[in-house]
């Protein structure tokens, strides 16, 4: 590429580029690993939402075990494939169904990779949904201990989840910069989550077919700025949904590729583990989730709903713990992948 | 109107219709009043999204005095105007800002009526929003009092207002029904409210600067499952987010046509008063309201706040009212207007 091209790329001119023309601006970190072995076959497919450059179109991509991003649009026409879906939305691919994802799963066996993962941007799987995140509190027995006062910890166990929302704007991609305002907040913790991806719509679930509306996983961070959490009359929205506190990726593996019941959960700031959990500890698992939720209440394709953190929150630990500008957080679940987000301070 | 057509458009086919053929599915009460001497000059502009027949596509009108509706994208048309925005959708309406609303106002001049109001359906005025309604709780004093044990009432008054949400499913039009199904809640309760639409992008906006972020106003009923608001952990999202209990409308006034501070609000349910107040009684005042929503987190055209419910909520009351099957809830605003909804037994 020559010098002046690359000059443009910088600034973020929306040329069209072809895909082997690329910007570092907002890359993937050179350290980012694929989980070796996820998926009972080892073989996980991976469907992330990426950019060659900042000014591009996100478009769809499947990752390859070797850490290469194959175009789905690309390698589709590369195979003479007509695709159930566009291949510039994650949402339109979900709703296809299963074809769909085997058509992604052609793309992925072509071997016709086009860029290396450090040379794209990864965006969030989803990066506007069609709305709120749909969260879950109090589902890891520690966690429900450790942010209660003792009197009410000694009342009775939750008998229905509890839930409430991430506004859309807290949607960020798996390695950006995470806004930090000291004027806003500066109690800003971490939550680390495995997200749930709805596959097709329904309502009054049952418990018995509830595995089956769900299309794939995903790790989330349910960033939280606690002081307006505990500000605003017990209702957790507000201090759930700054913009860009629900960093969330790096891709989703679906449903079929992988054992939600069996994941290890980490959360690190800055190389320091803070959460460790394996999910068999949820409390309330998916099935009974997706039932309450759902009742009297559609879902669609494409919907998110965090699960839930354990225990290891900043704020729960003696003296309290915050992130603060230059942090940087790192959110795993094994056979899944790692999200790392840094924190970086901006003004208002 | 032929028979054979006729017919054909009770069974919903979706034919191109002109605008003289309607379909009384879903229609407009006959009684539904426009309010008199609406806005400063009695002239106010009333924004619907409205369809002649069930299967059509929503589009944009204007609601004369007289019930009149005058379809947007047909009047521009006929006045040889070019708009500035989609016919089709409210909130690109929005978004074009104060020469949309110029272009709406020369369609309502135009005096070129398309149809009566009894004769079409009036939808929600945004039937999609693009993420979950946000909501203020406890904004008059009196339902804070009512909905407290004494001991809580004891304590401060807020300090900040109270956000939730509620799902976007729960949008549902003016004159719909609302669903209840009694293996999901039997305790449905109603919450008279104004609503706020957002006119612009803006985040961290100061108070000073929050009503040139108002584009205007519409009646909502934050209609809320109390057993299922109470079941959930203290979070009240599941209790505020069935389908369908979100009715709004009839339409949205620009924020320049009305005097928020000073409207009479009441509840009926089947013709009793059950909530009354004036909106110089909010607590949080609009301003307050959109400067501390919007703290670090942005607020998009076409966003929608309901600003809180007075006193006299079913659930506060002695013995405890809910609604039931055919009960009609009836939800009005001077100067404004009325929304009106019956509750509908469905099935699960």
């Amino acid at each position: 590429m020559d010098k002046s091209r690359r000059t443009l790329l910088k600034m973020g001119t929306g040329l069209a580029l072809s895909s082997a023309v690329t910007t570092r601006a907002g890359a993937t970190p050179a350290a980012i690993k694929v989980p070796a072995g996820s998926g009972p076959a080892g073989n996980a497919l991976r469907l992330v939402t990426y950019q060659h450059a900042a000014a591009e179109a996100p478009r769809l991509g499947v990752v390859t075990a070797q850490g290469m991003v194959i175009g789905v649009g690309a390698s589709a026409r590369e195979l003479g494939m007509t695709l159930a879906f566009d291949p510039a939305s994650m949402v339109s691919l979900i709703d296809a169904g299963p074809d769909a994802v085997a058509q992604a799963r052609r793309c992925a066996a072509s071997g016709r990779a086009h860029a290396s993962l450090e040379r794209v941007r990864l965006l969030a799987p989803i990066p506007v949904p069609a709305r709120n995140v749909y969260a879950v509190g109090w589902n890891y027995l520690e966690h429900f201990g450790e942010s209660l006062t003792a009197k009410q910890a000694a009342a009775a166990l939750p008998k229905h989840p509890v839930f409430f929302t991430k506004g859309t704007h807290t949607i960020n991609g798996p390695f950006d910069p995470i806004p930090f305002d000291p004027s806003v907040s500066v109690k800003i913790d971490w939550e680390g989550e495995l997200a749930v991806i709805i596959g097709k719509r329904g309502r009054n679930i049952a418990e018995a077919d509830a595995m089956q509306y769900v299309f794939g996983y995903a790790v989330i961070n349910d960033t939280t700025a606690r002081d307006m959490q505990v500000d605003h009359g017990g209702q957790w929205f507000k201090g759930k949904s700054l913009d860009g506190h629900g960093p969330i990726g790096p891709w989703i593996i679906p449903a079929s590729d992988i054992d939600y019941t069996n994941l290890q959960l980490t959360t690190r700031v800055n190389g320091v583990v803070k959460q460790q959990i394996n999910t068999s500890q949820m409390y309330f698992k998916l099935p009974r989730i997706i039932a309450e939720l759902s009742l009297g209440l559609t879902l669609e394709p494409g919907d998110i709903i965090a699960t839930g953190t354990p225990s290891g929150i900043g704020a729960a630990r003696n003296p309290p713990e915050f992130l603060k500008p230059g942090d940087v957080m790192e959110t795993e679940i094994d056979r899944i992948g790692m999200i790392r987000n840094v924190i970086r301070q901006v003004t208002s």
